[in-house]
């Protein structure tokens, strides 16, 4: 099953996007996807209304648009440094175990909602990433069975203001959490329909040019390790959203480096969990 | 006003502290304290409905529990290294510009609930500290309008995990982060009821002997400079939770480090906003 929402920025419907391309209104279903929704069997609850009701729901047209496909969680932890190629071009250590940082939720946008460079930035990078997005409640889950707690995946492009991340006094957290950096979707595969998370090719374009392509299988830290890991460390909520950390071709790893500007494009997709493409636009622009 | 919350862990409800002592329930006012609570100007709006329903709102026992003064926040954010003093004790520098890092929302508990030492602790520490409420949206505002943007503050210990913050690999959210490590509360005092909030008297006693014991004048960033300061990075929301900092006295600042034990008692107060306190308890004796 494919989770998307959509309408208007604020206002998303729940719906589903079905194997023939054809999106869905399932907002009949009468509940959102929130922790409580993931909390209380909500995928196999609607999988079962599916059956009966999926005629009877409205359909979506192709060019509404699309919202984050999951209500604000709790909480996005993010891996840093997870892919041994993209540790190198940063010139940091491979890490010895998992780098684990925070993005504020209220970074969450739409698939292909603009990324605003924020005010004074001069450093606004990109950084293609698998997300997984919890099933329920994870503390001290062992490796063995932590996709146990895994709802299903989705696309994130984890944007990051290098100046405000590493330049600015202490802590990553500032350069990651500006309004806009956390486009996620366009859907939220559910668990079944990935074969294995830590096998999948994901790519990112800047104005048409490729530049990062890679696979999950150059993970530092596979997708079991690191829920297993954040949650020896904290309670991962139903709902929650864990960004694996991305690959070798961020804009800091050029020489010189290559940041975003006003009118650039982003494409990205990840194999099985679909594209999403922003248009980066000046802060003052929008105001 | 000061806000409280009160009943069972996950099942509180909204109340009233009144300058009697007396505590109230409030449920009758039809919310609970969230973020659309803040945002739709539910302090007014509680206030007006207060001068007519006062004397219908049940009493509630002085023996029920507290939880955290509201629900769930967007995030919590916090400042590091915010007392001259304190960033003298951890041997680091007192920094040119906040310090920002995040604490996950689900370590929030009430402000007498057991605090747990997480599986493999051995350097939980304590950090008393103002936490700020934030009462509308902020983005970009100054320091001039910073107070505009504050509901109330609250009396915050902020948990750490000294090992897995500093010896781990990577960022400061690894060790803030585990269940128990947010006790907030007794209540929130709204702006109105807190003169100054850079002139508080707050301390913390460990077993009855004062560890901590500081004024926030001592702040290196004061409130309107860390609200300011934080929304020039993420857009706070209604309902978050900015922590102040702490000053002298933590367990990793003695020669040698005190740290907890199961059986310890942690009590702290700020002027103004009451007192709180927590038992130690190993997580083995919880399951």
């Amino acid at each position: 099953m494919k989770l998307i929402r959509f309408g208007e920025a604020g206002n998303e419907k729940p719906g589903v996007l079905l194997d023939s391309g054809k999106r869905i209104d399932v907002s009949g279903f009468g509940e959102d996807y929130t922790e409580a929704f993931f909390e209380t069997d909500g995928l196999d609850r609607l999988k079962t209304w599916l059956s009966k009701e999926q005629d009877n729901c409205p359909e979506v047209s192709a060019v509404t648009r699309l919202g984050a496909p999951l209500v604000r969680p709790s909480k996005i932890v993010c891996i840093g440094l997870n892919y041994v190629s993209h540790a190198k071009e940063t010139g940091m250590e491979v890490p010895k175990e998992p780098i684990l940082f925070f993005k504020a939720t209220s970074a969450i946008v739409g698939p292909n909602d603009d990324v605003i460079i924020p005010k004074g930035s001069e450093k606004t990078d990109w950084e293609v990433e698998l997300a997984v997005v919890i099933g329920k409640k994870a503390s001290y889950v062992s490796e063995a069975e932590a996709l146990d707690y895994v709802a299903g995946y989705t696309l994130h492009n984890d944007y990051s203001e290098r100046a405000f991340q590493i330049e600015r006094a202490g802590q990553w957290v500032k350069g990651k959490s500006c309004d806009t950096f956390a486009p996620l979707g366009p859907f939220i595969a559910t668990k079944d329909e990935i074969k294995d998370p830590n096998k999948l090719n994901l790519w990112l374009k800047l104005n048409g040019e490729e530049l990062q392509n890679s696979n999950t299988s150059d993970f530092v830290f596979n997708v079991q390790q690191v829920v297993s890991y954040i949650s020896q460390f904290m309670t991962l909520l139903p709902g929650d959203v864990i960004s694996t950390g991305t690959p070798f071709g961020v804009g800091m790893g050029f020489k010189p480096p290559r940041y975003l500007k006003p009118g650039d494009v982003v494409e990205l997709g990840i194999e099985g969990l679909g594209t999403s493409k922003q248009t980066a636009k000046a802060y003052s622009a929008i105001k």
